[in-house]
Order: C-alpha cells, then structure tokens, then sequence
C-alpha cells in the first residue's frame, strides 16, 4: 500500500498549473464511474478505470520524469471508496491503493471541454499582411519569444530585427528553441552570392515560390533565414501563405484543388550520393478540408507519373495554383535588411526572391531549419512561466 | 533555340539506368499527344505537354543540379514536328524548341507500368523470425550495406554483428547513410547501467515494448543501439513486430483496431524546459489498411481525453494490444553482445528489454536515430551503382 500525503493540495506531476478553477464540491457513486460537482455548478462523471489510470502517485507516476507507470491491464470491478477533502478526491481501491485527484486538475480535465491549450490556430493571411516584427532583443526575453512563437505558428511567418551581423547567430537564435534539422544539405546552410559568381550555386537568378525539401517523407518545418549582407541591387524576398491560397483555390476552382489533393505525383532529388523521392499530393488536406501541408517545388518535381488521361488536368490545376501563388495580391515581397531573420513554416508558406545584380554588392544569408515540435514546446513552457 | 546533339544517345539527366529495354520503334500523332511504340510490342501515348514538361535540354533540365527548369504555364496548342532516330524520339516543338528523349527512358516511364522502384515491400515477421545478420566488415562494402537496408525497410529490424568495442561507432555508422536526427535527448545517446546506480537515469527495471518520441509530430523513423558493454545478468532485449501485431488484432478484434486507429489520443513529455505534445491515433492505417506508424508507449500517454462513453472501450481495446504485443508469439528476444548493433524501424518495431542486475556487470549501449529517407536514398544509389 503506498502512503499519500493526507493534507495540503495533492501534487498531479503536471508542469501546467491546474491550481485555479472551482473548488471540488461532492463526489457520488454511479456504475463503473463516479460523478463529480464543482462549487461553481460544474459537473463531470469520470470512470473507475480512467481514475485508477491516472493516479498521480509516486508508483503510479515517476516523481522524476513524471511518466506514467501505471498499466491498465485489467478493467476496475470494484467501487473505490470515495471522500472530498478540502475539494480534492480521495479514492481508496478495492486492493488498499489509494489514489488523491486535486481538484482544479480534475476541472481541467472534464471530458466535456477541451484540455488547455496555449498554441494558437493557423489564421489565413489577409489584404495587406504585415509580418509581426520582434527586435533581437526582445527575442531574449520571454515575452519577446513568446510573441515571435506566437506569430510563426499563427502566421506562419515572423520577422526578427536589429540583429548584429555575427556568422551562425542564426543557429545560436534556433538553439535557444531546439536542435536544428539536419538535412542532406548539412544542419546549417548558406545562401550566398559574390561578384561575379563562379560557381552555380551561387546563382543569382530569381527564384520562383516554393517550399524546401518536399522530397522528403516530412520536410524541415521551420526554416530560418538570417541576413548578414543585401549589398546588392535586387533580391526581393516573396512569400506566400498556402493556407489563403488553397482557400482561393477551391472558391475559384473546386476542382482543381480535388485534383491537387488527391493525385499523389512524385518529388526527387538526386546528385552522385543521394536519390531522395517522395510520392505524395503536391497539397495535403486534413479530413476538415484544411490545410495539412504543401509540396510545392517545381525544380524537384519527378516524372509526373499519372494515367494518361489525367495528365492535362493535373497540369490545369497546377498551372492555376502556380497562377494564384504568383499574383500581386497573395505575394509578400519586402527586401531583408542585414541584422534582419525572416523565419516561417516551410510546410505552408512558400518563399522566393527577385533576381538580383550580383556584380552590385555581396548578399550572405544564412539558414537552418528547426522541429516544429521544438517550437509548439517552448511556447508550453513559456506558458507555464507567465502565466 | 536550344541546340541537341544529334547523335549519341541522348542524355537525360538522370542517374539510375535508363538505357536498357526495348527499342523505339515509331512514334505517331493523337489528338494533343504522341502514340508510341517499342520493338517488343509494348505501347504507350503521351500527351504534348507532359513531354515538353519533361524536356532534358540544359535549359529545361539543369544540367548541374538536374533539377526541372522548365515551368509549364501554357497549354501546348500545336503539334511538334517528330522523328524516331536510332530509337530516341526527336521532336521540334512549334516555337523551334528541341527536345530528344531517350527511348528507354520513355519505355520506363509508361503510364501504364510502375516506375523503376528498388525499395523493398514491408514484409510483416512469421513464426521464428530470425533477423538479417551482416557483420561489420560486410557492411563497409556497398553489398552489403544494400543487405543491411534492405532488411531495415523490409522486416523493420536488422542485425550488424562483429564491429569494434569503441566509442561513437555508432555515429559512424549512421553517418555513413545520413546526419543524426536530434531530438531533446540530443542527437546520440548513451543507455548505460553502472553497479550500484545512484540516478533514476541509471535503473535496471524492465522496459515494456514501446515505440520512442510518439508525443513528437513526426517520431524518430530509424532507431541504432550499439552494444559496447553487456556483463549484466538479464537485460534481454525485446522487439515485437507492428505489421504482424496489427494483423493479429484485425484478426481477433477488428472492433479493437477501429477504435485504435480512429480515436486520437495525447502523447506528452514534460520536464523544466520541454512539454512536447501529440494528439493522435495509437495507431495509424493507410487508406488500404496496412500500418503507417505506431504510437505505443504507455509512459507518456497524457491524459486520456476522450467523451466519457468511448472510455472504456479504448481501454478494453489498448488491452487487447498490448497483450498481443507481450505475448511469446510475437516477441523476438535476444542478447545483444558487445560489438552489435541493432536497427529498427522505430515507427513499426516496438523495441524493450528484460530487467538486469545491475550489480552483476556493465551494460552499456549508444543510440542514435536516422531519417528513414536516407536510408531509401542510399538503397536507390547503391542500386544504381550494383545494377
């Protein structure tokens, strides 16, 4: 049998806080479950099985990494004895364990509401989209990378500014979130252009929308993309926000976005050492219609490998998706200015650039990539400090 | 104008082998596309714009990068000019652009048959499976890295036996396919045991089969363990395979894997400085059912939110799993010796281990995880250099 603590708030394990809400006012038998009121006229019915599962104590749930060691291999026959104490709930177990539930985490966890959650919904770009702008030094402190979170899960897109000019501050500024994303390209990369280029990559030709590595099974989330040089005349960075554009594709042509969704066409990459291939849909809907991610990269489009007679209408929609992506009014173009780290989900909005004169100065960016797992954690934890 | 060689085979900027089969015997015109045909019989029909889309020229085709240049916005209103020269068809599109496709090129890209795939089928584990074993050296040859990886993509698990007892072979290994994939756990980590633990980190109990990361979006794909010590009694390492186990459910309780595969559940790490959460199915099928990724790992199960009513069947059905996981049936168990290396496919393959004795002897192994893209990508390369 273990031992509780038989006064003061019981301790769930639980990182977010779950002290505020109604007091627990009563519990009262119902079969296999146990119905619970909050002070505040809150009610819930939770059963047996779900309680003993969630048992907080220290053999039910690890006191150091606060992992559930509980396995509910058997189903609960019999009724626990039931108390609320100074509004938590107290069980005892037909086989002497017992378990304490505070009650606010119970309130939280009500199976009529939704749990608590601080991460925002994707919101469409609209006329006029301005990137949220965070200064460097704000980024620094808690509010500041709150809010810079906050506008690239939202937006899909955030601007950081007033940045020194420091070779790999882009991967100090990402390791503050989580491990860059290695990529057959390396975990950090640079964009990088010089007086008369002698080498291909260092190209200064424009660079139509599209999103980086849609041969990959999961491509990075997040890419960062810090300037440290824009001396030359031209350069224009372009974005666009998938989620806006796929909703102006199915208002103009539901058709076409049914094609685009649900016609998986193939992606590759391939140099001396890599094949890297994909075969998925060029748009990716989740089951309520929304946007789930994007594939779009003309370069690395494979054979279209289709049966004959949907070749032209795949290639319909593409050509009138590509059209929307392109047009004026869906296209944020804004020139980055050294200092200056545009970052964005590299799965929904697609970037570019402008053609630029590289004999009229140096342009030096650097990239990496990040999970955005890393991104959606920080901001919990960030959460939990302020709240 | 664009100018072609012309003579030699045409090259299409490809790099997997293209030049074998049949030869172009004619090509004639359709309605906005060309018919063609091989001297073995096989035909087939393509439509203009799919071949002016797939144009190998140095200006459709980088001949660097062998990225796709050319962007097809327009229709093709106008029939090309066409000839079959040496069994490549030649065509002169109505703007004087050339295009020459080589004619096995063509053949392998028929509508009609599947493209050239080296990757093998996932091949679920029967009765006293036994794993590809390829030793060390083997694996430095590119016949067998070939074996190694294609065991890994077809049973989800894979043997290397007889490497050296040092440190960070691990990482050598798995930077011979691709860069480690990090994770809050960092990118390579050490599983060890030392006589008389003092840190939870350190314990020697049991570990039921889990999948690692599920509360990620996109778990770790491929998991490495490389054994330098194992003096310990006990400490049995276990694998159950997810294709067979899924099977099995359908088979036994097929109501059990709707309600696995259809209700999401949350998956959460949380510690000071991470909260990295999930909500989704513990198991997810393909349209066709076949398994695409597994969930299971029952230490971070969060709480489970579900209406009150699907409860207890969730439980009845994680029941039901999880017994078939643990039974002898489906366990593979085995001791892993010094100088081996297990692979698995994380996102399949439940991996665990028996208890040890920690104060009989040293157990120590490192870990690391791989992208399951660069696996495929290595396989298609070594097939291009072994075909």
């Amino acid at each position: 049998m273990n031992s509780v603590a038989t006064s003061g708030a019981p301790d769930m394990q639980e990182l977010f806080p779950y002290a505020d809400g109604p007091r627990l006012a009563s519990a009262a038998p119902d079969t296999g479950s146990i119905q619970l009121s909050w002070q505040n006229g809150d009610t819930t019915q939770l059963p047996w099985l779900w309680l003993r599962d969630h048992c907080a104590c220290a053999e039910c749930r690890h006191p150091q990494t606060r992992e559930r060691l509980y396995i509910p291999l058997a189903p609960i026959a019999d009724a626990p004895e039931m108390n609320v104490i100074d509004g938590h709930l107290r069980l005892t177990w037909a086989d002497g364990h017992r378990s304490v539930f505070h009650g606010g985490w119970l309130h939280q966890r009500r199976p009529e509401v939704a749990l608590p959650n601080v991460l925002p919904e994707a919101s469409a770009w609209r006329d006029h989209f301005t990137p949220e702008r965070i200064e460097h030094a704000a980024f620094l402190t808690e509010k500041g990378e709150q809010a810079w979170l906050t506008a690239i899960l939202r937006d899909g897109l955030a601007l950081l500014t007033d940045g020194p000019l420091v070779e790999e501050e882009v991967s100090r500024l990402a390791e503050k979130i989580g491990p860059q994303r290695a990529t057959n390209f390396g975990a950090r990369f640079d964009v990088r252009s010089k007086p008369n280029p002698n080498n291909a990559a260092y190209t200064a030709v424009g660079l139509a929308l599209h999103i980086d590595l849609p041969n990959w099974h999961h491509p990075p989330d997040i890419q960062l993309l810090y300037c440290l040089q824009n001396g030359a005349s031209g350069g224009e960075s372009l974005f666009a926000d998938g989620v806006r554009v796929v909703e102006a594709l199915r208002a103009q042509d539901p058709s076409a976005l049914r094609t685009l969704s649900e016609t998986p066409i193939d992606f590759r990459f391939q140099d001396e050492t890599h094949d890297i291939a994909v075969r998925a849909p060029l748009i990716d809907l989740n089951a309520d219609g929304s946007l789930r991610e994007l594939r779009f990269n003309n370069w690395i489009r494979d054979t279209l490998h289709l049966p004959v007679e949907q070749m032209n209408a795949w290639y319909h929609a593409y050509r009138t998706l590509w059209a929307l992506f392109h047009s004026d009014e869906h296209q944020l173009e804004f020139t980055l200015e050294p200092g200056q780290m545009v970052a964005f989900d590299n799965r929904r909005v697609l970037h570019g650039r402008r053609a630029f004169d590289p004999n009229s100065g140096p342009r030096h960016l650097q990239g990496t990539y990040l999970d955005r797992d890393m991104l959606e954690s920080r901001l919990r934890v960030l959460a939990r400090q302020l709240h």
